[in-house]
Parts: C-alpha cells; structure tokens; sequence
C-alpha cells in the first residue's frame, strides 16, 4: 500500500501533468442557478482526454515511474474509465500497459483500451479472479500495479481538478463530487482544505450503492456488494487510503435515488447541452433534489466524465425491447 | 423588404447585443484533427442562449425596436429555433412576441416559446396558412414581424458569431456553417470579407435539401419544397437578401448526404461530448466526408445549435416502433 497523499502531493502531481492534461473549462447554467438558488460552477472533467477525470491520476502515476519501472510497465484492473485512462497515459509516455477486464465488459470500453495502445488481458467477471488474473500480470511482467483510486499518486492526480477549479473560482462555500471508490473526492477534499479555506466538501452517492455513506456513519469499510445502480462509476468499494482521507476531510454524504440521477442526466444533456455519464450526474441530482440546503452559495461541481453508450441512454427503453 | 446589411451593421449589432448574448466558447477535438488532417475550432453555438444562434440576430431586431414599436412588440412564424429566440429576446427586453406556430409543431419547441413568455397562436401546417395568420397578427397588433432570415438586423446579428470566432482564432483559412434560409451564413460571409480577409467561407447544404446550391447554380431562388432531411432547421428556402449576399460572398456550397449527418451528429458527441442538433452537423459531415480539401488548414465551424429531443435521436430507432 502506498501512503495517505498531501496537499504537497497534489501540486506536485499539477506540475507533472502539466501539458499532458487539458485545463478543462468551468462551465456555468442561468437555469440551473435558478433551479437550486445558488451560483453553480461545473469543472467540465467529461472534457479531459479520454472522457474523465482518470486520466489525472494515471497520468501523475505513469509519469513518477522511475525509468526502470518505465520499462517494465503499469498494469491494472478495469472494466471502465481508469483502464481507458492509464492505457493513454502510458501510450503518451510510451511504457506498455496491460489492462485485465471481465470478459463481460461492454465493447465501447474494450475499443477504448484497445485505440489507445493498451494491451487487454481477459478474465472471468469476478472480484477474485481480477486480482489473481492482475496478480499474474505483475508476477510475469514486472508491471506497476496502478490502482484505480487507493494509491497515493492516483489521488494527488485526481486532486489537481479542484486545484484548477479553486483558482478559477475563489470562495466556493461547497465543493460537490460523486464518491465510488474515493479517489476523486480524496483527491478534492485535500485540495480544498489548503487551498479554499472554508470550503467544505460533499461527497455525493447513489443510494443504491451507499457503501461510503454507510462506511462513515460505521467507522469500518463496507463492501459495495455488487449494488445495481445506473451510476457505473461508482460501483466500487472504498480503499483505505480514501476512506482514511473522506473521514478526516468530508463534511458529509448525500445520497440519491436512481430516478434522481437519471433526471438529472437528463437534465444535463438538455440545458447545459453536454454530455456527461451517469456518474457525473450523481451531484447535480444532489443539487436539483435540494439534499444539502445551498440556497445563495457558491456551488463548485465536478462532472466526471462523458463516456456513454450512446445506444443505451438511461432514459430510454433498452434497445433489446 | 429590409435592405442588405453590410460589415458596418454587424460591429453594430456587435455593441447592442453585447451583456445580453453569450460569448460562446471554441472548442478543439484532437480526433477530430487527425480524422480531417486539418486544425479546427468549433464555435459552440450550442452554448448560446435558447440554444442556438438565432438568439443573436432575435437580439439585435429587438433591440434595434424604437421604443414605440417596442411597445406593439415582435412577431414571427416559426417551428424551431427563431421562435422561442425571438420570445426569449423579447421577454428580456420586455415586450410582447407573438408566434405564429403550426399545429403539429413538437411538444418541446411549443414549451420552450412558452417558457420564455412567447404567445403562441396557432395555425394549420401549411406555408400558406402561416403567412396569412402572422399577416392578421401584424394587422390587428401592429407588431413589427422579424423574418427568421431575410431581415438585415437578423442577418448582422448571426453575424457576430463570425466576429467573436475570428477576433479569438486568427489567420482561419476557412468558414464553415451550414445554410438553410442563409441567415447565418450571409453574416458569417459578410464578416469574414471584412476582418478576416483570404477567409473563405464555405456552406454545408444537405443533399436532400439543397435548394441554396441549386439556386446558386441556376443564378435565381429555387424553393426547398418540403424537403425530407434530418436537419430540421435547414428545410427553408432563401431569401432575396441571403441569396443576394451568397452570391457575391459566398466561395462554395458543399452537400452531404443524411447517413453523414447522422454519424457526423453521433462523432461530436461521442468524441467532443457535447450536445448539437442534426443542422449543427452538417459542415461538420462535410469534414469528415473529406468534401473540400482543407489538409493542414485552420477551419472555422460554426456549430449552429443544439436543440434535440433527447427521447428522438436519429440514430436509435423510432420511439414508436
């Protein structure tokens, strides 16, 4: 396990990635404003390369190797954004990646991993069988395992969006992020707390995947269990590492229902005319479904990512109807 | 009929509508660069407010209202975007618009006039019942009638999109917006003649309406005759003034075909993330069907708006099947 990151850790992190990640914009929406009653400024990560906010903290990771773990790679497990997201880093560097996904996983995922010069490694669709099939990747090769969010230089990555957010809008009274596996709002509630005084930071979460609140209000970490929800991003379990960070610098966790974010998506895509993944919208349904009382402040929101299907949109009959 | 308006008339409409448009961002797609082998910056028209460039040109024929005809307000027949443009222009200056709307317009082009405060009076879908119901409108309440195209205020105000691309991307090789009735596109050219000179300026036209090439061929307006294409918002025909300015400022017309539009559509959004409407596509369809040679230039696309019904999607199959 690496160790609990700092503030330290992130700007640092902003000075690697410097040039390799895009400054993505902060976008603003009257109606939106309207609609929650209060100033609402979104960090457009569904802008970054490769359609998410990951590509931060893989790109902080692949570029702290040393020349010789260079050479012998990064590897992870992923069936979403993060293994689309070191395979570019790594192709940018030019150091190989080996990326292990279920054999279930969608084929938008796969062509992704697959365009940017990553190798896949199939295995069953089990948690088990993931870590042992990653397990053997590293044995063989030597790889660097990059976890999706519990390592230190993933999170100081993750943390450089609201270091660039905080810049551009000063006195945000709240940052709001979605938390999976913790990673980004780790990396957000760090940044925060040093450079935007004040500013308190909300974690946001599908009810239906409620593991982090759940974990807080335990003092223990909670396994997610497999949970059903639209938001595929946040599926995941929290580390150790995250959970260390969320306790000691989140000041709460909302949670919202499935039609919530769907509305909100939705929402989305129809005023502020973007497109986001589910995940993103976790958030913005927070805000629309007035769970945190914000009325007059300066609202800071992280979109995620922008990686859809664009076949199977969360509003519409599923296609094999 | 208003008189053809000239570079002059945009820097003014520039100044008056000014505080009360968007300066609309111009994003870049790396993808999108290689797949063209050309630089191209996209002005995000989408982001306009009523979501899309028609605000400008409602803006600057409201604001360009004497105060006593101010009072008897604005009219116009529309199904799409001017409408609820000309409603939202007027509602923030404070005065009345009526809109002339066919009875089978879409539910959502019907709530957006409303919303921004738009009285919509009805008529039966045909050119000829239109005509007559705004004639009886302007007749019985003295409302000054904004053409969605053929209107020199309108044209300078669709205009200042082309202002904003050039003072912000400079040394463009190329223009590309699409052309419908020719509002954009006359003020685009009339711009670019004027700051941006060597600038040509291209119209994208789909293959099943494209009745502005074909009038630019014949040297006399052809009429669109109920064109069946994706690309709602280009079914018009031109105006005396459009064709006037098209003719001499114009340096080509490019057609594409629907199944471009479509996967041009489904591009930007897949890859730029971004929400745009099925016109919004049509230069970009251009570029990726390599129409005109533009490798290694510096291409300007104005992309129009984006304004879609988010359950309709022209590549997913019909909701009613």
């Amino acid at each position: 396990m690496t160790a609990v990151p700092t503030f330290q850790d992130v700007k640092e992190a902003a000075a690697r990635i410097e040039g390799m990640v895009h400054r993505t914009p902060v976008m603003t929406c009257s109606s939106l404003n309207d609609r929650v009653g209060a100033q609402v400024f979104c960090k457009c990560e569904n802008f970054q390369k490769a359609g998410a906010f990951k590509f931060r903290g893989a790109s902080n990771a692949v570029l702290s190797l040393s020349d010789s773990e260079a050479r012998r790679g990064v590897a992870t497990h992923s069936s979403g954004n993060h293994g689309a997201a070191l395979a570019l880093a790594a192709n940018i560097r030019g150091v190989p990646a080996r990326i292990v996904m279920p054999s279930n996983a969608p084929q938008s995922k796969r062509a992704a991993v697959a365009a940017y010069g990553g190798t896949i490694v199939y295995c069953e669709p089990t948690q088990e069988a993931r870590e042992a099939t990653l397990e053997t990747v590293v044995r063989e090769t030597g790889a660097v395992f990059v976890h999706p969010y519990n390592n230190d230089k993933v999170i100081a990555g993750q943390g450089t969006a609201a270091l660039e957010l905080c810049a551009e809008v000063p006195r945000l009274d709240v940052i709001l992020a979605p938390v999976g596996g913790g990673g980004l709002i780790s990396g957000t509630a760090l940044t925060a707390a040093e450079c935007s005084v004040g500013t308190r930071v909300v974690a946001a979460e599908p009810e239906a995947a409620d593991d982090a609140y759940r974990s807080l209000q335990a003092g223990t970490i909670l396994s997610a269990n497999n949970p059903d929800t639209v938001a595929d991003g946040l599926r995941t379990s929290l580390g150790e590492l995250t959970f260390a960070i969320i306790r000691s610098h989140v000041a709460q966790i909302v949670t919202v229902s499935e039609d919530a974010i769907v509305a909100a998506m939705h929402y989305v895509w129809e005023r502020m005319k973007i497109v986001i993944e589910p995940s993103s919208a976790v958030p913005i349904a927070a805000l629309l479904d007035g769970g945190p009382d914000l009325a007059g402040q300066r609202v800071g929101v992280i979109l995620t990512g922008g990686n859809v299907d664009l076949l199977r949109l969360p509003w519409l009959p599923s296609p094999s109807q």
